[in-house]
C-alpha cells in the first residue's frame, strides 16, 4: 500500500539504469492536493549529502508537492556539482508535472558516498516515472528505493476516515539521528505542515532515532510526510500523531529485521532510569558495544559486556546496584552473578536485554543488531 | 627483558591453574627497593573491577613493594566477595614476600568478568610465584598475563644510567580510557611518586589512550609505574617522561598490533585541528566507524565513510574544506572527490588515514584496526 494507500497521491517506481544491475532505482511521489502540506526531518550528520541540503531548503516553506528518490548513488561529498545535480533533478519533475515549482520538489538519494550521478539516465528516468504515476505506484516505488535491503518496506495505519502510508529504505549505517534510511510518509488527512511537523518530529524521535544497527549516521538519512487534505477529514492532532509513530515504528522495525548482515534483532530496554536521557545514553552505548554484539550472535547471554557499556556513560546509577536480564532472566543482580545464564534462551532471533537502572522511573527502548561475520563481509565488498 | 630489565625487581610467572588449559595465569613482581615509589593510571569505566578498585586505593599512597597479576579471571563484577578474594590475595602476597604489607601490594586481573576466581588455586600460585621471583623473571610475568593476545608484549628504555622497562597485556575491548589492558613497567631511576605520576599520565594521555581497537572500554584497565631507585641516579624529570613515554608507545603499537582478528592497523592522524581535543575527537570517530573498519578490511579506500565518521563530531571544521589521505594519496579534497582511489596501494597491514580539517594548527594520532570476520568469531565464542 505505501504511499498510494493514502488519497490523493500517485507514484510510480522505474529501472533509470543509474545502478548497474538494471533494477529499479527511481521513484516518484505526486501529492495531487487539494492540500501540499509538507514536513521533514534529516540526518545530524553534519555532512550532508547534496539532496539533504535541497530538501531542507524546500522543508522550510512547509509545501512539497512531489518527491523523487533515487538509489544507486548518494550524491555525498560531490561538491558544488552535486548540488547542481540535486537541483537539476528538482527543475526536471517540475518541467514534466503540470503545475509544480521546482522550489515544491523534494529530492533524496542513497548509495554509495563521493560518485556523481549519471544525470542523463536519472532525467530521462524522471521523464519516464511521471508517465508510469498512479494511484497504484507505491509498492513500484518502495521497490526502486532499495539498496542492499533484501526486502522493500512499507507500512500503513488507518484513522477515522483517514490513513497514513509510507515506504522506507535502509538495511545499514543505521544510528540515531537519523538511521541511513529514506523514507516517505502520505496522508489524505488534512493537516497543515505545522501539525505534521510536530507529528513528525514526535514520532522519530522514538522510533527511527533509537534503531541503531552499526552506530554509523549516515549523510542522506531524509524522511518526509506528505499530506494531500484528499480524505476531507481534519483528525485530532493527538490520534493522528499517534498514527503516524505506528507506521514509523512498524517501518523502523523493519529497518532492524533486514540490516545487514544480522542474524539477531536486539531490544534493549532500559528501565528505572533518572531521566529517558539517560536511558537512551545508556540503550545506545549498549546497542553499538561491538563486543556485546557477538556475544549476541554467539548467543552467549555475556551480562558482563552489557555492564562495561553502561559503565560508559553518564547516567546516574550505582555500579552495585545494576540488575540485567536477557530474555527475561535475571543474570546479573545488584552489579554481579544473579540468576543462572544456562537458563537464558538464545535460539530465536530477538533477543531482549532490559538494563535496570535502579535510579529513577524513566526508560526507552534502543533496537540493535548483532555483529556478525556477514556484516564484515557485506561492508568491506560493498564499493569495490 | 620486561620489568626486571630495571635494578631492584624480580619477577616470576607461573601456572597456577586458574586457566583450565594449564597455561601460566599468574605473575608476580615485587620492587626491592631501595625506593618503593609509585604511580597508577586506572581505567575510567565506572563499572570497576575488585582489583581496579583495591589498587587504587593503594597507589593513593604513592607507594606499591609488588604487583600481582592473574589472568584467566577478571574478578569484575563479582559484589563484595570479589573485592575480599582481591584483598586476600594482596595479604598472601605480604605473607610470603618478607616485610612487605598488604596495603602497598597492587593486584590486577583479567579475563572474563561475573565468575569469582579459584583462590584456592590462585593463594597456591602466589606461594610458588613468590618461590620463583628471580632477576630473570620478567619475560615469564609477562608471559603469564596473556589472555587471547598472541605473543606476549615487553619494551625498554635506557636513560642515562637507569632504565624504564615494561610489559603489557590486551588484544580486544581496547579502548580510550584505557584500552583493556594490564601493563606494568618499572624504573630503576630514583623518581618520587609525583614524578612517576606525572611521567605516567603524560604518557598515558597520548600513547594507550588513544589506541581504539574496537571500542570498547573495559572494567580492568590498570597501568602501574614502579620505582625502586636502585640504579642511584636521579633523572631529568623530562628525560624521564620522554622514557616513560617511549616505552608506553611501545608496547600500545604492540597491542594495536595484536587486537583480535584484525588484518590492518590504521595509523588515524587529524591535522590541522583548532583544537588537540578536537583532533581527538575526530580521531576516535573514524576509528570507530564500523563500516569504515570494514572498508579497509577489504582493502577499499572508501573515503566517503571517513567523512561521515568526521560528520559526527562536533570539531570545528567546514565540510566542503575537509581533505582526507588514504596512504598518502589526497582522495578527498574541499570535501569531495580528490586524486584516483585507484592510486591508494592497501595491500600492507598499516593503513594511514590523514584526516585534515584545515580549521588549526592542532593534531593527534588515534590508532585502530579493521574489523574482520575474524574479530566476530572469536568474540562471539570467548565465553562459550
Amino acid at each position: 500500500m505505501s504511499v498510494t494507500a493514502a488519497k490523493g497521491f500517485t507514484a510510480a517506481g522505474i529501472a533509470a539504469g543509474i545502478k548497474d544491475n538494471g533494477n529499479p532505482d527511481l521513484a516518484l511521489v505526486v501529492n495531487n492536493g487539494p492540500r501540499q502540506a509538507a514536513a521533514g526531518v534529516f540526518t545530524s550528520n553534519r555532512v550532508k549529502a547534496a539532496p539533504v541540503v535541497w530538501s531542507e531548503q524546500v522543508l522550510k516553506g512547509g509545501t512539497a508537492s512531489a518527491v523523487v528518490l533515487n538509489s544507486g548513488g548518494a550524491n555525498a561529498c560531490t561538491g558544488p556539482l552535486g548540488f547542481q545535480d540535486t537541483h537539476a533533478t528538482a527543475e526536471k519533475v517540475a518541467e514534466v508535472l503540470d503545475g509544480h515549482s521546482a522550489g515544491e520538489v523534494a529530492v533524496a538519494s542513497t548509495g554509495l558516498i563521493g560518485i556523481r550521478l549519471p544525470m542523463d539516465k536519472l532525467l530521462a528516468g524522471v521523464e519516464q516515472a511521471a508517465a508510469e504515476l498512479s494511484e497504484h505506484g507505491g509498492e513500484k516505488a518502495a521497490i526502486a528505493i532499495k539498496t542492499t535491503d533484501s526486502v522493500h518496506k512499507t507500512a500503513v495505519a488507518q484513522g477515522d476516515g483517514w490513513t497514513v502510508g509510507g515506504m522506507a529504505k535502509g538495511a545499514g549505517m543505521l544510528a540515531p539521528g537519523l538511521a541511513t534510511m529514506l523514507v516517505v510518509l502520505t496522508t489524505d488527512a488534512d493537516v497543515p505542515s505545522a501539525g505534521l511537523d510536530t507529528a513528525l518530529r514526535a514520532a522519530t524521535r522514538t522510533t527511527f532515532d533509537r534503531v541503531d544497527s552499526d552506530g554509523c549516521m549516515s549523510t542522506n538519512d531524509t524522511v518526509l510526510l506528505l499530506a494531500s487534505g484528499a480524505s476531507g477529514v481534519v483528525p485530532e492532532q493527538d490520534a493522528f500523531a499517534e498514527a503516524v509513530r505506528t507506521v514509523c515504528d512498524d517501518l523502523a522495525r523493519q529497518l532492524i529485521g533486514d540490516a545487514e548482515g544480522a542474524s539477531k534483532d536486539i531490544r534493549i530496554e532500559v528501565v528505572n532510569a533518572a531521566s529517558e536521557d539517560d536511558a537512551v545514553e545508556v540503550g545506545r552505548s549498549i546497542a553499538r558495544n561491538n563486543l556485546l554484539k557477538c556475544a549476541i550472535h554467539g548467543e552467549d547471554p555475556n551480562w558482563g559486556r552489557v555492564l562495561s557499556a553502561i559503565g560508559t556513560t553518564s547516567a546516574a546509577f550505582e555500579p552495585d546496584q545494576l540488575n540485567v536480564a536477557i530474555n527475561d532472566v535475571w543474570v546479573c543482580k545488584n552489579g554481579s552473578v544473579g540468576e543462572d545464564r544456562d537458563l537464558v534462551d538464545m535460539r530465536y532471533r530477538e533477543v531482549r536485554i532490559t538494563a535496570d537502572l535502579a535510579a529513577g522511573a524513566e526508560s526507552a527502548v534502543i533496537w540493535a543488531n548483532d555483529l556478525t561475520a556477514d556484516y564484515v563481509h557485506e561492508n568491506s565488498a560493498y564499493s569495490s
